[in-house]
């Protein structure tokens, strides 16, 4: 992605040791941050974005002109208040929004690394996010908060550096990928791969990318943001363009229209192998086979839990939430969990819903008692 | 798809006007008949076939050697009796398995038609159907019974030609296409048509076809056909070769080394064009737009109706068979309905399902009491 628009980005000189066992050298992360950080810097909360976000949560995305993926909750006077907190959002590892991704270039072949990438984990992604959050100062975040693969490093966040997070609120998410889930974007990596312009990754010289199989890749993954009782009541059969049928396989249905537009305007600002590598660290995603189990996970953790999930969501179903739920209630961890009534889907989590805001509003606040700020 | 093997064709003199208003000349029906039809011809069955079948319902497909895709049913003392019922099934207009369709040579240019075949509905398909059963010197059907398109097909006969038909059992349909369920079929379709060989269709002179995009749009659909419990029963996050993931996009799970198989041996038996056009006919059918609402597509019917849907089945949930009963039954009409629980989700109609094949069996039994055979 490139861009004329300045970003904020820290380089990481050390080298990092990723899951895969391989090392990351001169690691680049692109970081956005909305209000102030107070003295004793307590007031932080790290959001984590999803699959297809980026550090852009909040006000207008420089890049798009369009509202940040999550300016309906962060801002000032809102949910998550800016005139309260300081609000740090990075792009993840592997991304294409300024962090180091197969997009980059690698610093010993001067070339982009392609699939040469090193793959990587969620746990990956956190930890360059905490050599973020610590360059900045911070030794204990107020809070970490994401939802889907943003929910998947609030939880990662809360196991791995559980002393430096007060409150994790993970929403819309599971404690590992589930087989549809991993099914879903392995199709959606075939499209990608399958798309002769790919060239096993090495696509960076041509004009544009395979957007044919990523636009592929993004419908698929689109129709399971959403319920189906969203999409019958948006679209339903109603047709584009006409009264009958066209007869030919153009567009007939609103709802083709509607995905191939979330396609081609996916594919203006996301990068195919980021995909793979992004889709790729949340099919790993498994909290369950860590320590011995998901009830040894969370043992003796002081974090303050909310988990939010949606009743629509057949992605990261409600059933998920409440494996994980039992767990922590096994190790007496402090634990919320509000289960919000909404026909949206997963997408639930990104758009104006009164009852997640207001609970989540409600939430935070209580919590701005119990840990000083 | 070329064959040494003889199929049973009947060949159609007249020319057949789609609903499209196009007109199909010298069309072919591939079909297949076991048992034997009866002095009166009062004992005849016809089996509808789904996307991806073909006529060869029982015994061995001579074609791939395997088991035809509803032997657990149809055959001698099974659930659909061939020592007492003459069973005819015939591949659909369009499809890829004897009957004309897009790969068929078009007799006015000389070559395959390609796109310049036209787009056909499911009634299309039935009234090829129906000629095929008139020729066969059947009057009236014992019964017509098929799932998913098979059932839409079940359906429309009862409307089209419910004087020609005693019993109907539409199995794991609807009415009509869910907006859900076009988005996976347009989806499907867009990774045929962005595959560089589809050539807008015209790749019958390559060796290969479209078979990246036709193998994608395949793992969609597949992933649609089972209930994410079965998928996690039977796949779970098993890895397919090692203890640890491979940390490359190879096949890591079992459950991807299953779909990349359900592509790959797909595309050696269908034809892409094939794939669009009848995912198009699956996605236009809608029996609510006829004769002024559903309510009175069947007033007055004589058609005895045994409908089946699944538990876990989310392509076509009980819900939707629970809007045309209720139809139905406002119009008076002899109604069964069976909710069958599985888990196996849509792919449940094809396979051992002892509860199914019970009820489906003692309905039968019942049904020839009613109507001379």
């Amino acid at each position: 992605m490139k861009s004329l628009i300045p970003i904020d980005k820290l380089q990481i000189k050390n080298s990092i040791k990723l899951d895969s066992g391989e090392y990351i050298d001169s690691c680049e992360v692109a970081f956005k941050t909305y209000g102030t950080l107070n003295k004793k810097k307590t007031n932080a909360i790290l959001v984590c974005h999803a699959l297809s976000g980026d550090q852009f949560c909040s006000d207008i995305n420089p890049i798009t002109k369009k509202q940040g993926w999550w300016n309906v909750l962060i801002g000032p006077g809102k949910v998550i208040d800016t005139n309260i907190f300081f609000v740090i959002c990075s792009n993840v590892l592997g991304g294409c929004m300024g962090s180091t991704g197969p997009s980059s270039i690698n610093p010993q072949t001067k070339t982009n690394y392609g699939l040469k990438f090193p793959v990587i984990t969620i746990s990956d992604m956190v930890k360059v996010q905490e050599k973020l959050v610590s360059a900045l100062g911070i030794k204990k975040l107020f809070a970490v908060i994401g939802g889907s693969m943003g929910g998947m490093q609030t939880l990662e966040w809360a196991t791995k550096f559980s002393n430096k997070v007060n409150v994790a609120i993970p929403i819309a998410t599971s404690y590992r990928h589930s087989a549809q889930n991993i099914a879903f974007h392995e199709i959606g990596r075939q499209a990608i791969m399958a798309d002769p312009v790919w060239k096993k990754g090495n696509y960076y010289k041509t004009r544009k990318g395979p957007i044919g199989g990523l636009s592929v890749a993004r419908m698929i993954a689109h129709i399971t943001y959403l319920s189906e009782l969203a999409l019958q009541r948006k679209f339903g059969r109603n047709l584009q363009n006409s009264d009958f049928f066209s007869f030919n396989f153009d567009t007939d249905f609103q709802i083709e229209s509607y995905l191939k537009h979330q396609g081609s305007s996916f594919v203006e600002r996301f990068d195919a192998n980021s995909y793979l590598y992004i889709t790729k660290a949340m099919d790993y995603f498994d909290l369950s086979v860590k320590k011995g189990g998901l009830s040894k996970v969370f043992k003796n953790s002081n974090v303050n839990f909310c988990f939010f999930s949606f009743t629509s969501d057949w992605l990261f179903p409600t059933s998920e939430t409440k494996t994980i739920i039992k767990s922590l209630n096994s190790s007496n961890a402090m634990v919320s969990f509000v289960e919000v009534k909404t026909d949206k889907g997963h997408d639930a989590f990104l758009l104006e819903e009164p009852e997640f805001h207001a609970t989540l509003k409600g939430f935070i606040q209580g919590q701005i008692g119990k840990h000083e700020i």
